[in-house]
């Protein structure tokens, strides 16, 4: 089986080594790739926008192991659920909902089940004690059904919706990538069609950039573009710089869109 | 075989798969994970910390090579040990003496064979020049004891214990992890049962906590808090901070427990 | 298969695993090792001299996939090369010319065929979109020669020799590592043979440095020394330090070998 890790555990941890030798306890056929762990410690919205960018270019039934996790040792449930033709284990705390926003889930189970856990479950690393074990157990052919109880309704955190209106479209800055470039909540064809041959002008905080390249290469070094991201957002980026330290831009900044002035 | 790395070459360096390659080119059958290339350069001890914490969650008989190596090149053995269940290559500088506090070595061998070292061996990096194709000979179904002759003992590094008195219990600071909290030497169990019905208060610096709490997520953000950690120790924490930040705490500080006032 | 990875999207990028996933999704019979992923951003040079270091301690034919790219989405070709005994999947910017500028490349084959690329190319990620999915199919069997017509030169940068002069040597610096180690382009063998029995001085800046030391672990903490690098190179390090910041000395400046005053 396939299975990957996202945590906010930071690049160097032990943690999650710890993960990947509790799993490989219970079984050893198992390929193992990193997501990330460098997700800022307990920024659920963070992670689960990585994980609805990542997942998909994962083959079918990859099982997702997720750890950002605040809620550890209350009464939040862990639970184990298939969005989009993927699995993932991870806790209920909203950092699926990105996901589950997109696809919806085709079947939750709360993890319920404490005989696929570890035999010593600690109460501050249940990604150690319960999900990679649990992880474990479903790559030696566990039917997921076994984990526990259906579970009817994963949590869902608020996601902005684009504004659109006459003159304007508004979104935000969704998330920034590690060169500095603000992704935003726009989809790069819904504002192409809006906008029509005007094209567009992009305006974060007082700067406007006019246009949309198809490329970071083809402005002049330190130029602010925009342009389509991997993931055909709009993407706002400085060539051979780093945008989001030179406009000081935060994740949920306001990023309006005009019609420009081609043709 | 499975094979896990522990260096302090720094988690960009380009060395951790050189040492990889290197052990590929030996053998082909090797499942490879890396515990972490984050320890701090040259710190033997928390190294040491790391595999002690972090071995016993892989499975039986895994091969983990250790690269934290102050003295490469000088008259320091390596060595090939056998430690509570699970083998070890590591220069012999203490890195292995945490984990034979805890289980007395079953085996250890010197590393004297050169056939079975790459042809040319630098001066600088005998992590990837002998640790590394030793391992590849190791997963190839080399016996251990054909590596070099019997070592007598490992070197052991001092590891103060905690000093229990009538009023008191004086450990101090083990490690700080990357969240920031402070891994303290004391048991959580024996203090538990050092101090009765009347539970405890942890001092740190000037910071007296009161209790020991569950988990993170019950207390106000920015609050400290006194818990058990995954391996079962005491813990000091700052609930969604930076502990070691907040207090200008150092690894080898005092932290002093004394009985509570419930009950 | 064995494929490695080597990019500067930086330590925690989710970008890498969407790679590794687009690889998996052609082929799952690939085992992965990253080189690294700490590249400076867009250090063409940096990356040329990593790949050149490391890739010879792989087995043969392993397939090394290079993504560091500021010209993407531009003219610049994407390129198969084998060099060396191994083979590689890299824009053709000059990352593959320290390589080349060392053995002569075998074959050459510019990507041309997007029946090998995933259905949807993005302008800003072809590592995903093109090289993950080439080299998913070669691990798949797909014989190169399939990718593409073949290429005739590889992009070469300019890379500095030694200047030999009867009374000095001048070298540069040609990178430097993760633990602040200046490492340049002399070979210490050539060095030494042009010394003979005089032993040699180094000079950085207005640092004189006196004999090739054959190890970090016998001169005092805080000690410049001039060594023999684990590649064959002069390399100029402070003991238990990091000489980089200790002389403020940058990629490219020059380092001075004169003859020493032994016998």
């Amino acid at each position: 089986m396939l299975l990957t890790f996202t945590t906010d555990f930071g690049i160097s941890s032990p943690y999650v080594a710890a993960m990947k030798g509790a799993v490989l306890q219970v079984c050893s056929a198992v390929e193992m790739v990193d997501i990330t762990h460098g997700i800022s410690p307990q920024n659920v919205r963070q992670a689960a926008i990585v994980l609805a960018d990542v997942a998909p270019y994962f083959p079918t039934n990859t099982l997702h192991l997720v750890v950002v996790d605040p809620g550890v040792g209350t009464e939040r449930k862990m639970v184990y659920a298939e969005i989009g033709g993927q699995s993932f284990l991870a806790p209920d705390n909203g950092v699926l909902s990105y996901l589950a926003k997109q696809h919806p889930p085709q079947r939750v189970v709360a993890l319920a089940e404490p005989r696929f856990w570890r035999q010593v479950v600690s109460n501050t690393f249940h990604g150690r004690d319960i999900l990679a074990s649990v992880a474990g157990h479903l790559a030696s052919g566990l039917d997921p059904i076994d984990l526990g109880p259906i579970y009817e309704s994963l949590i869902m955190l608020p996601w902005n919706e684009p504004l659109i209106e006459l003159d304007e479209v508004r979104g935000e800055v969704l998330c920034i990538d590690s060169f500095g470039n603000l992704i935003t909540n726009l989809s790069a064809a819904k504002i192409k069609g809006w906008a029509g041959p005007a094209g567009i002008e992009t305006q974060i905080r007082e700067r406007r950039i006019s246009g949309l390249q198809t490329t970071y290469g083809k402005q002049a070094p330190g130029e602010l573009i925009s342009l389509v991201d991997s993931q055909g957002r709009l993407e706002i980026a400085q060539v051979n710089g780093n945008a989001a330290n030179a406009l000081a831009v935060q994740v949920g900044d306001w990023v309006r869109v005009r019609r420009g002035t081609k043709s």
